[in-house]
């Protein structure tokens, strides 16, 4: 996955031999003039365009994540916010920058990757820009079309409405702490690692909730949709919401669904907290600490091969699970707010890994509650990530 | 200029923080969800879309562009290339990439060139994203409407086409070369220097051209308009339109408009090559080279004030001023074919500067011929940047 290993590099064949590599990429028809031009809406829709950039070592690293990944998580993300404001994608621009440094089958597998997310919904890369740069980063335009009653918008959020979320959330980020952390996940079976890992790798940006949608609403133009994507987190998708709605909420802890996955640590953790082996396993954080330190320095960690003697968890705590369902971020689900009759047939349609976890209420505060006492009370932030001038 | 001598840093502020100060720059009811809702094309006309990546000390540089500049730059290059598909914007999208230390008066003035270019045309800035990044990048995408028979494209240039500029090239290049280097220019007045800064600085993309082509074409629809614009450089325009359309082509070098200004230096060199002062001028190179070498490590030169004992050039020759008209780029001209009846009228009603240089011919060899013989016939190529992994 090294970029510095490989004989051919970008300097090697230029811009345009480059170009040459991509074109089979796109539409023949499409690429070669100042611009592209591709079909406008169909009558009566809406134009509707996002941007992303991804930056190396900020976005995406080679340690955990090759270049199809970055390329398909690039993608997904895009069609993720077109999903998210109930948009069919027409097509996307890339904007790639790179240093001559750069091995050519690296950009190859980048763009391999973006085309194997985007041909799932027939959507064509339609052009983009190619430069040299010291740092690698990604810039993706994606244009979609919506009817303008069932433009999905953040402000929208009616007091009472239900909260619905269109699927479960924590995955993407355990997926992430398999790959960086060895000391983590060695209860799992090989499956549930790989769905993780997956999950993390591959997500899937939810345009087929608009289907649903269209046949739920069928009827009832009237219905304002308030909701967006959850790539920075799902609590700061509920905070996102009522800002822009000016209102409050109060989200249910026992609502929100944990990934079957998840929800084995969280046994697994409880049972070793029973077991009152934390001086135990506070020894083995230290080493794994260092084991965690060499893989930072030296070559990947597999982690789906055996890792020797540690064969328990204990670096992860409920708290942390909790951060990661709350704070992960990039499960790239919708989270709306619809009135409870409509959001119940949604959540049934949706299946398993949908709920209704909260309310719309009045006000401006928003609490994450626990009805059985477990956990305090609390107020839901934006994620701290993004409070921290990282976007994601 | 710096981006360091300021107080208030991009991290002091945060994302939300920085998104909050540039909202200004977007229109209110745009901004705000997970992508941007924006008039669809006109019924009948297609959607037309260009992205552009300007990276920090590639394609621009403290030393000779403030940010408002870099800012009106690349809102320019990505209008231009609309014009060039003789497509009417419609809006913007910004994805820009900074770090931490960046200031954030530095990132307000980038958006408020963007917009000073971009207010001309009433071209909105639609939406973007914001994230971090070792190196300031800028990337553009800009969005647009043409009738299908309207669209110039660079594949449609037939044998006995003329060619036609819509100005004068080289200019932006000579203004770079003032901003660069101490030692040119010293015989050009103030408004000289001050053209050629400008022209460098704040190009104009030519969107006047389209009405002007829409009433030259009025009755005519079956005409293929070829073209593209001369972002890369005369030259390239001219060969990208051959290659792609399968075409040869002659330009004439007496026909290709010299800029009063460049004309003016021209004269100058001959003068000073006739009174044989070359072994003098040599002196002053080398002066003017370790000066030069000075400026490029210490502060920004000032190509506008008196430059003590230099007061001659000799560090540009006529070769160098031809390659600055054929290769230099940014100029934002349009290199247009079409019949010589109708070219001819398009270059009366554009005026000083523009003119038909040459003809599309037969083959795939495109000449740069000069019926005076002072020049040697040569033929020509892709702009030498271009080939070399850099774009522009």
């Amino acid at each position: 996955m090294s970029r510095r290993n490989s004989s051919l590099l970008v300097r090697d064949i230029g811009e345009q031999g480059l170009l040459a590599r991509l074109q089979p990429f796109c539409p023949r028809d499409i690429v070669g003039d100042d611009a592209a031009v591709i079909p406008a809406p169909e009558q009566g829709q809406s134009l509707v365009v996002t941007t992303d950039v991804l930056v190396d070592r900020v976005h995406f690293s080679d340690r955990t994540t090759s270049p199809q990944d970055v390329g398909w998580r690039a993608a997904a993300a895009n069609l993720s916010d077109l999903a998210a404001m109930g948009a069919s994608p027409l097509g996307i621009t890339v904007g790639l920058s790179v240093g001559g440094d750069v091995v050519v089958s690296w950009v190859e597998e980048l763009y391999q990757g973006l085309n194997q997310c985007l041909q799932q919904y027939n959507v064509p890369i339609v052009g983009g820009d190619i430069c040299r740069s010291p740092v690698v980063s990604i810039s993706i335009t994606a244009f979609g079309q919506v009817f303008p009653h069932r433009t999905i918008r953040r402000s929208v959020a009616q007091v009472g409405d239900a909260i619905v979320v269109s699927g479960v959330h924590g995955i993407s980020r355990g997926g992430l702490e398999l790959l960086l952390n060895p000391e983590f996940g060695l209860h799992l079976t090989q499956t549930e690692r790989m769905s993780l890992i997956h999950a993390h790798q591959r997500p899937q940006p939810r345009l087929d909730i608009l289907p649903l949608l269209e046949n739920i609403l069928d009827s009832q133009s009237s219905i304002s949709l308030a909701g967006m994507d959850s790539s920075d987190g799902l609590a700061d998708a509920v905070v996102q919401i009522c800002r822009a709605s000016g209102v409050g909420a109060v989200v249910e802890r026992t609502r929100i669904p944990l990934p079957l996955v998840l929800n084995k640590v969280v046994q697994e953790v409880r049972r070793q907290e029973a077991g009152g082996r934390r001086q135990e396993a506070e020894g083995r954080k230290q080493k794994a600490e260092s084991r965690r330190k060499e893989s930072l320095h030296g070559k990947v960690f597999n982690p789906l091969s055996p890792v020797g003697d540690f064969r328990r968890d204990a670096l992860v705590s409920l708290e942390q699970v909790w951060d990661w369902v709350l704070y992960g971020g990039e499960d790239f689900e919708l989270v709306l707010c619809l009135p409870t009759e409509l959001a119940e047939v949604l959540v049934e349609q949706l299946g398993e890994g949908a709920a209704v976890i909260g309310k719309i209420t009045t006000g401006n505060e928003i609490w994450l509650k626990d009805s059985t006492g477990t956990y305090a009370d609390e107020e839901l932030s934006l994620s701290r990530g993004f409070q921290h001038f990282r976007c994601t």
